[in-house]
């Protein structure tokens, strides 16, 4: 079977698609209350993200991970004097960020569906993340019948991204990636050959920021808005 | 591209390929010595067992969930009056399991080798959990490299294996599928109307039980040891 030449359309999933990163921040901030019977200093976030990445080879990402960092931080914040239902709250904020109701972002359900049923694109999603989270989130999200492919993968860099191309015999000419992360879902797709699209979404995860130079030596487009795809993949596909 | 008509031999990992049961059945013994300040109850593991399963629909299978489930169990047998030490011991525990070393069953490492190299079957890992610690563990094992496909899946019941049959163009006639479990490995396999064979290990967890009547309706083959099964793939596949 020769590659694909019919242009993939891949989607990132959380913060593209749909709001997530909120959910974490807004679980930090609870975290933040929740130490300040326990706990007067003030680089609280800066200890949980210093937690979560050292757990990162151990956890992987993704809100179960999160959830047993927040609670490690909260012990050792508290000099180990956080009480049980302190933790116990600590698991139910993390339970709330693995069963929020999918809203999705403006656009998107419009968006998806004119590129599928009107271009006849074939369209992916590909999200990093805890396995049965992200295939419960797709499943919420109410327009997962909408995509040819789904991959959920532990990591999303070059390598990850190669696997994929070939997995699906897809030349990255042909290949587009949307996303909102330049570290996951954009440079890698530009250093591999292929076309990126990036749209940023109002908070960005620290551990996904990259700097300015590092990411202008990458040719990518960017949209303000997921509604513009249509024209710009038109434009740029189909050369109309 | 027609069905593959080539035998493709897919193995469960954990308690099939490498223990795995047995840390999380120390996991709970540890987790019983830390209650014994705080609770004189007895069925401890029966309690842990139901908050593991009514967890299920939120965290899935696998070792992040069980710890979080795990502390849930410490905080409520203990009235919350667990310390912030112990419930970092849990979190230990579930660290252990998702790093212990990699030892392959007997058999194991020769079997495989024989299957790929002197019967040139196309080989396949399918196993349920948390994608980022399987894919470790899969790294860890050495053997990785004589998969030709690798799947984690979130729940292995018919619909998944009918979705993996579909996807990678297999005919269940040339399937065959090795594993510890008669819920998850074999008799979804049997009734999709592909070959299943069952290894036994020492210990399977109370969720993967099922009843001799019920596994007595499927037909599969029984092996007690790993090692016997080129000759039954040789005498079953190619009529020698």
């Amino acid at each position: 079977m020769s590659d694909s030449l019919q242009p993939i359309i891949a989607f990132d999933a959380d913060d593209t698609l749909w709001p997530n990163e909120d959910y974490f921040r807004d679980g930090e901030k609870q975290l933040i209350a929740l130490l300040e019977p326990y706990y007067k200093g003030d680089n609280l976030l800066q200890h949980l993200y210093e937690q979560e990445i050292r757990n990162l080879h151990i956890f992987g990402y993704g809100a179960k991970g999160f959830t047993l960092s927040m609670i490690e931080s909260l012990i050792e914040l508290s000099e180990g004097k956080v009480t049980g239902a302190d933790i116990q709250r600590v698991i139910d904020i993390g339970k709330s960020i693995m069963t929020y109701k999918i809203e999705l972002l403006p656009g998107v359900k419009e968006t998806v569906e004119t590129l599928r049923n009107d271009f006849g694109y074939k369209l992916m999603i590909i999200t990093k993340g805890d396995l049965f989270d992200q295939e419960s989130k797709i499943a919420r999200s109410g327009i997962a019948d909408l995509f040819d492919i789904v991959e959920i993968v532990s990591e999303k860099d070059d390598a990850t991204y190669q696997k994929l191309l070939i997995k699906h015999q897809i030349d990255p000419q042909f290949f587009w990636m949307i996303g909102n992360s330049l570290k996951s879902d954009v440079l890698p797709i530009a250093r591999l050959g292929g076309h990126a699209v990036h749209i940023p979404y109002k908070s960005t995860w620290a551990h996904e920021t990259v700097t300015a130079e590092h990411a202008a030596e990458h040719n990518y487009f960017e949209l303000t808005d997921i509604s513009g795809l249509p024209i710009l993949l038109e434009r740029e596909i189909q050369g109309l």
